[in-house]
């Protein structure tokens, strides 16, 4: 969709090593060249564009200035790491980004040596780097750790635990705040880039030390006043005193597309005989791309686009994306039920709980990057009487386990949980994936698990929650569209623990829970086709299970498939420990679970990733015909019609 | 073991409504006699002491200044909470203190509407508090939640993120600092005590917040003036300064054993138009008992005691506890393995690790009340070359599942889990069982997971995780003594993925995992006895099974049946997963999964939980007989001696 810009000396830089040969006036050409590369590569792939480019200047400066791959540099979520990954010897397959077979869209250790550490969640970085710099530090090892952290993950309570931690790593360690907030403007002019390299100089380091060494030395009463007395002097002109509290030497904040700000900072520090020390680089997302910068979101995720004109592919039009079809089913909820709360952590578009942000802001909350507090935020509410529903993708539920057990579970508190992205998610693979939620919910007693087949489904469950008063409840969903059904005018109240019968057959019985509904119904066709008639379930809940219907379908049928876009423990699981709990193998039982794949699967489409494992219609019909030859005592191939 | 102490005026208080009828000369006696019935009732039960004891006089004051319960008070934890135990309505039960039917050892919402949240798990209370707080903010109703929180509990990232949060629920959340760090002796004194009553009146805090509105009206260079200005006036006097930072008012510190500082503070907070705000009070574990004070751990946790000499029960002599066993053997893998570590979250001495942290001080790592951060930090640690142990709680690990999952799994780094406290544990309760790991960790590839059927094998499987450098490995143990058997001087490598054979039979199979192995043998010695010839084995891994020796058990006997101690989703969900991938059921397969029931079992002695639960010798006795009995195709009664 885009041509390759010239790049004549990028071309000359295949990894940091060509980069730190250049004189420093080369830069800001070499600079140039990596964002117009960015540009065309992502207009060729999709993906992360806006975090990328807010980040060129830095990128280059750190690789400029540190050591590495030995000094260890930690990009935290790892979705600004294009231009990195361009500098780190991956420019041959950058037009690979995201899609099957080709280069992660995050920062990935199989890759490359110059990345450390994987990353794709939030607010990690820090505590990976210390580990990095302790590890060093133990080995009497020259390297450092540098984390480069967004003020958003600075939410996150685990950027706060490590931070409270870092004091130990001395000067091993460094952390960039990639502050982008579009809401603050600081002061970055050349003043506080000026403050920021005295503040950040060997000199002025070595005194504020030798100033605390000497406060230590004083009776007590003066420590306190001596601390302060410095903080103040520093934050009158700087800010950064919630840093300093942890532990930190503050510097910054610096105009992080400035490298003429940037580089001799970086260099004080690199050279700083204490630290840790924490740099507040001020940038903009999309920053030298026109059409991001004046997009509202600055081209966060993109898809294929037009370099010249910015504009994006579209999508085919389609049935409507599950998110929003959630967030418009509650939204008319919440017309007629006051209690009822939405919760996100920093994800109000992408959970589709912007509509209701609008129409109801009050009862609305984004706590940012902070899942833990989501959950246990929506209990406190719950428990004084309001109806929170967390919407939470699969995976970063995970962040808020102990609060979903601890919190909602043993309370038995009407929580409620929309988890978006469950199953497979295509492009941003294995972090991403939601494989693993049926699994950890499903084993916790009070908890009611359902999974919609389709967007219909999807709006009767959401009414379902909203009335379910006595305990936690939870919906999970897929990323992407609908199937495309009617969007039903009147959301009916499903009955908890009760499947439906969608096709009914007579020797094979598949039992489906969730979205692969319609490949369950395609591999019925195929079978059918080839002479087994062939029910098929819509289980709805995983937990509780619809015994009658279950014990139905394993009985009366020759072969039984479960099916769940899951890893093992979740339906297959259940549905096998009921049926042995009841005896129901004893005399011979022919059941087989599909289920995701004992290992994590790397990005590609979606339907790529679900017919490797073995969970489209052709996998389904391909388990059903091998267990219906496999050798069995009551069963032979003869027997049937 | 103990008398109870005469108490005229406590008998008087039977809840807060009572205590708010004293005049405020009479608090003195009464918090004299609630603390002696403190220490009367733990000498009987055992318990926690020391934080009880210290929250004495801030219990009373709360509940004499606030209106609870219509306003919301929530311990942080929940363990301090004897004192508001008795003085809201539970006096008569409070000997019955986490014995089996009596009061739970923390906050429960079953128990008393003066319990409006549940706590067992550090952190949760400003998160709880702010969503009641909220809640109450929506709906336009008076009261204000009031969370209790201890300087150790402020170290783990959720709290910080409830903080960061904090500042929508304005006065109507109090959030009171509870500084126990026996390491500071800030100034609480009579000046302090003065300001903070100062700082916390009503006219002062208003003219602050004019200040605030005025400097927002002013241009922007002057807001940061402005609020450093403000904060360093206060700050070099008080300190607070990361509190300020993230929105509250701080007030404090004040001596929390003072009820002349306490009450008129409370009273400002109470009646404050601006919030939140956090009241930072000094106060002393084990206050106002002499031995608790003069102990090293304050009697955090105790046994029965004497009252007039302290002197605690002692446990019968017996075999050593698996927490010890774990923690000498790792601090002998550690002489000749330099890259071993060590990590804690705030456990040193419940996780055994204190006689390898005087061993090993550098490469021990007490990262405080963070398990997110503890386990990111391993896996750093891992990927930079050591080989870190991460020694958490069953219960506790769900805090850092998505960074088991996310840093650890996925980049299948060679971080150690040492899971204590896995399975039920008695008087702590429902919400310290560890009953989910096993499900929780199992379905996640890359992992392996071991679980130890005495202290023999935790030895060896100590020594099975240091020698398992390809990727991840758990192993899982209980609460409480081994079983007696021989400690071994030469630690064994275990076979990844291989059980053992503990005794050979021919009708009934037991398949093990975990220390129900002695009453897997036990249940084999009363099945022999009714002529029912029985083999166990020992699984020793969940996963990878053992499918060879599984295989062989399922099929050679007729009946099988798994037993662990977990939830829904572990062993027996994986032995009847790949039970019905082999299609060994096709045929007819007798087999039954004893588990941990689908409900939060209250506290009570191990033994009654887990007879409760069928998973004592009787209750598998009792399932084998029952699934012989059961009707089925291929056997019949008759068949079998």
């Amino acid at each position: 969709m885009s041509d390759v810009p010239a790049t004549p000396l990028l071309d000359t830089v295949q990894t940091p090593d060509d980069l730190r040969k250049l004189p420093p006036d080369q830069l800001q050409q070499l600079v140039d060249e990596l964002r117009a590369e960015t540009i065309s590569a992502v207009g060729t792939t999709g993906g992360h564009l806006g975090s990328g480019l807010g980040v060129v200047e830095l990128t280059a400066a750190i690789h400029y200035v540190f050591n590495t791959p030995d000094d260890r540099l930690i990009w935290d979520v790892g979705h600004q790491c294009y231009p990195h990954k361009i500098l780190t010897g991956r420019r041959d397959r950058i037009r690979t980004l995201r899609q099957g077979g080709g280069l992660s869209g995050f920062t990935k250790r199989a890759e490359s040596e110059y990345d450390p550490f994987g990353a794709a969640h939030s607010s990690t970085s820090i505590s990976a780097a210390l580990g990095f710099a302790i590890a060093n530090k133990l080995s009497d090892a020259p390297g450092k750790a540098i984390a480069v952290i967004g003020d958003g993950a600075m939410s996150a309570g685990m950027a706060y635990e490590a931070m409270n931690n870092a004091e130990a790593a001395g000067n091993r360690l460094v952390v960039i705040l990639n502050d982008n907030d579009m809401s603050i403007a600081p002061p970055v002019g050349g003043l506080s880039a000026y403050l920021s390299r005295i503040v950040s100089s060997r000199e002025f380091l070595s005194v504020r030390e030798l100033m605390k060494k000497l406060a230590r030395r004083l009776p007590r009463p003066f420590h306190h006043a001596a601390r302060k007395t410095d903080e103040f002097a520093r934050g009158m002109t700087m800010g950064g005193t919630l840093f300093e509290e942890l532990g930190f030497y503050y510097v910054g904040p610096i105009d992080g597309h400035n490298l003429d700000h940037l580089i001799p900072v970086l260099e004080n520090v690199r050279d700083a005989e204490e630290g840790p020390i924490l740099v507040h680089v001020v940038t903009k997302k999309g920053k030298g791309y026109a059409p991001a910068e004046a997009a509202a979101d600055k081209y966060h995720g993109v898809q294929k686009f037009d370099v010249i004109t910015g504009a994006q592919a579209k999508a085919p039009p389609g049935p409507p994306q599950y998110q929003n079809v959630f967030g418009e089913a509650l939204a008319r909820e919440a017309e007629s039920d006051p209690r009822i709360c939405a919760i996100t952590a920093a994800m109000p578009s992408g959970t589709g709980l912007d509509r209701f942000a609008a129409a109801y802001p009050d009862r609305f909350f984004d706590v940012g990057i902070a899942e833990q507090h989501a959950v246990t935020f929506a209990a406190g509410l719950a428990a004084q009487g309001l109806r929170p529903f967390c919407a939470i993708y699969s995976t970063f539920l995970q962040r808020a386990y102990d609060q979903v057990v601890h919190d909602v579970a043993i309370q038995n508190l009407p929580v409620r949980f929309a988890i978006d992205r469950a199953g497979l998610v295509g492009a941003d693979g294995a972090t991403h994936a939601g494989s693993f939620d049926v699994t950890y919910l499903a084993t916790l007693p009070n908890m009611v698990v359902m999974a919609a087949a389709d967007e219909a489904e999807l709006v009767h469950m959401v009414h379902t929650c909203v009335l379910h008063d006595s305990g936690p409840i939870a919906v999970r969903y897929p990323r992407g569209n609908g199937v495309g059904v009617e969007t039903p005018t009147e959301a009916q109240r499903l009955e908890i623990g009760k499947g439906r019968l969608v096709r009914e057959g007579k020797t094979v019985a598949i039992l489906s829970l969730g979205t692969r509904l319609a490949e369950a119904l395609k591999a019925a066709d195929q079978l059918e086709a080839k002479g087994l008639s062939t029910s098929v379930a819509d289980l709805r809940f995983v937990k509780p299970l619809d015994e009658a219907l279950i014990r139905r379908m394993l009985t009366s049928h020759e072969v039984a498939v479960t099916i769940e876009e899951g890893a093992i423990g979740g339906l297959g699981a259940h549905v096998l420990t009921m049926a042995s709990d009841e005896g129901l193998t004893d005399g011979g039982l022919k059941i087989r679970t599909l289920r995701l794949p004992d290992l994590f699967q790397d990005q590609d489409k979606p339907e790529v990733q679900y017919a490797d494992a073995g969970l489209d219609a052709d996998g389904i019909v391909r388990t059903v015909l091998t267990a219906l030859r496999h050798n069995s005592a009551s069963l032979t191939e003869g027997a049937r019609a």
